[in-house]
């Protein structure tokens, strides 16, 4: 059974704090095995990689066979039917055309003193992208990886996913193509992070590397932070739904439970302002249960850590929300536009009854690659600046360093760094001459 | 001794690979000790940090102690001579105006198929500060990360800054007035970012850390990532100056020199296309060892770590720097626009002769927190960016839903997500219906 809470009743605010604070993953500890394939990886490249493959995912390799030729991603492409291809492609394109306008503009001005200052946005320029296998092996984040950083001007862009007994989906390549990705490899787990991190004789190595992926991609993914960038280390998903009476509550069903099947350890909450409505959507949820595929997973996370909460207006619904700081907000409310104003802590807000959660997965345009885990605090979803960095840029002149150099000596000064002080009063002293 | 490099030599390659790998720091593995201490904080609150005040800061503190007074702080300003607050408000002020400008855009538009999409920007809620005590307890570092933090728009900003044996500097608090910090503590080391991160009764937790530290404060700080949000770990500063004959070879020692002199493990580089110019700056820095007074250190770094690269050329120039990837970027050129253009990998580059790096740590505008240890490659230096996070919107009307919805379900099918698809079919039949 979820929780049903009520913001009327006495022990409200100690439920509510247990929903918040519970531990809806327990990682395994695999740090020190991450360790040693890191080390062995840098130590012996290709060969290390290619041992690992054959042990993990029971498929014997050479260097030239680690990465797709051209050949057989067409073959695989072949067998995509057109339907998956022509959606795959509809949803590139709104991802491209979103992340576009994410693109962060150039600045330079002169100030009154007459400094010349600025900055300068410029790609990175190799990413690395890991994609599950198996079961959560997504095309839609292949798309919701590669395109922004293709829009973020990235040259040399390299898929590692691992392929266990020799089968990849053909979908994962096929979106790879059409998000432009370079070069595909055959690999995975902390094997495939440190080949991209630190390079082999076959791989070269990249500057960046984001992606979902298991305990032991997530170890190495902190593991190599440093000596490349990295995405945030994603935890299970979380949707949060506010609706008033007046949606189908089936509807609101199906939105939790989309969360709900992704993983048992996913969590959804339903906030309304009808607490019969909420009862609707509780009865709505176990008839979906009765018959969705994936009734086992969804049911387990709905069970343990679904609730559904009555407040008393929408408000305090704004107030708990930003307490949850969701990685979904769904706003199912007759002015989802005033509600969402209300709503500073969300990684993405679906607004209205005719935007469920899944269209952003897909189709939307903005990321699905969001901050879980409360981090929607302190962090955005995945974009294009992911894939850039700034360069900041001054140049003074003659009269700039008269006006302001005084001061910066004065600092040095004060914090006792001679030769800063010194790089300033020596070009002063010249042009006082 | 530097290294004295020149590209035409035949072991070019093999001692500038050397260069860029050099280990220049040598961090104690304190993890464990950062662990306990976390875990000691996260359990007993204040009593064990002012249990490890006692002992690492040789301060008796109480929970009403733990934050500096009104007065307290008043009294400490009081001793700021008038050139230093002046410098410290022209600091500030410019660091502010620089600041002002990077504030993004939320966004907001309506797609061909009625989908209205956007983003919106909004601050952090909660920052904390941490200032080193002693010798690199540095009031610009005040500025450079609470100056962004409140331009961003946080709220609440917290400093926490050990003061051993009762010691502060009275410029650190004058920064954080003039920066408008809300609450100061006395406190430092690993207990001071458990405090912040998780909370104590008398210390409110907040959402994201920024600001330098030693081993202990940094491992904290890798520690409570997730909890919180941080900034970059930085590693020992760096400096590389292209320059042309032309500029006072002296100068050129200077800028090499204020970068030596924060510390040993500190890395100077000059590259240059003209031999005799980069021996007559060897020389000058030679000269200037003899007097400085972080004659040690400065020493120390640029004998292990510094080098003076004889380049064909600029275009050169600008290969290598991009292999090194600067965090400071000097270009004491004729054309230093152009060369710019060709460097892009870089935390800050200082253009032209009257713009020593010393400007850019003290008045210049740009921000001082700069991405070391070739991270440019990936990562830029602290802005406001780092105190805002985005949250992605987006609406769909009906017209927009069956335009894209069916692309939605079809994805959703194909990676077995039938609740997702589900989520958008129900929509979809009543819309038809």
């Amino acid at each position: 059974m979820p929780q049903f809470l009520d913001t009327n009743d006495a022990d409200f605010e100690p439920a509510f704090a247990a929903l918040l604070a519970a531990k809806r993953e327990d990682s395994p500890d695999v740090d020190d095995t991450v360790a040693a394939i890191i080390a062995d990886v840098r130590a012996r490249g290709d060969a290390a990689v290619i041992e690992l493959t054959a042990r993990f995912d029971r498929l014997e390799l050479t260097p030239e066979r680690l990465v797709f030729t051209p050949e057989e991603i067409a073959a695989a492409i072949e067998t995509v039917p057109a339907a998956e291809r022509d959606a795959l492609e509809l949803a590139a394109e709104r991802i491209r055309a979103y992340h576009v306008r994410q693109m962060p503009e150039d600045a330079s001005w002169t100030d009154p003193e007459g400094a010349t200052l600025g900055w300068r946005w410029t790609a990175v320029s190799a990413a690395g992208l890991y994609v599950p296998g198996g079961l959560a092996s997504y095309p839609s984040s292949v798309l919701m990886n590669a395109v922004p950083a293709k829009v973020a001007g990235v040259e040399r862009l390299a898929i590692a996913v691992p392929t266990p007994d020799g089968k990849v989906n053909p979908l994962v390549l096929m979106a790879a193509r059409i998000a432009g990705v370079d070069e595909i490899y055959r690999i995975g787990g902390a094997q495939a992070i440190a080949a991209m991190a630190y390079g082999t004789e076959s791989i070269a190595p990249v500057d960046k590397i984001t992606g979902p992926g298991n305990a032991y991609v997530a170890a190495a993914k902190r593991r190599v932070f440093g000596k490349v960038g990295i995405d945030m280390i994603a935890g299970p998903s979380e949707i949060l739904v506010i609706a008033e009476r007046g949606t189908d509550p089936d509807w609101i069903a199906l939105d939790l439970m989309s969360q709900a099947e992704h993983d048992e350890s996913a969590q959804s909450i339903l906030i309304t302002d009808d607490a019969d409505f909420g009862q609707q959507v509780g009865a709505a949820v176990d008839k979906r249960l009765e018959t969705l595929e994936r009734r086992a997973i969804a049911g387990a996370s709905w069970r343990d850590f679904g609730a559904v909460i009555t407040v008393r207006d929408l408000d305090e619904a704004a107030q708990l929300s930003n307490r949850i700081a969701p990685e979904h907000l769904e706003l199912c409310v007759a002015d989802p536009e005033a509600l969402a104003d209300k709503c500073v802590h969300a990684g993405a807000i679906f607004l209205g009854q005719y935007t469920p959660e899944a269209i952003g997965d897909y189709v939307g345009g903005p990321n699905h690659v969001l901050p879980t885990a409360r981090s929607a605090r302190f962090s955005s979803g995945l974009s294009v600046l992911d894939f850039l960095k700034r360069t900041t840029l001054a140049r003074m002149t003659p009269e700039a360093l008269r006006a302001i150099g005084p001061s910066a000596e004065r600092l040095a000064q004060s914090e006792s760094l001679e030769a800063h002080g010194l790089s300033v009063r020596a070009r002063l002293d010249q042009l006082n001459r």
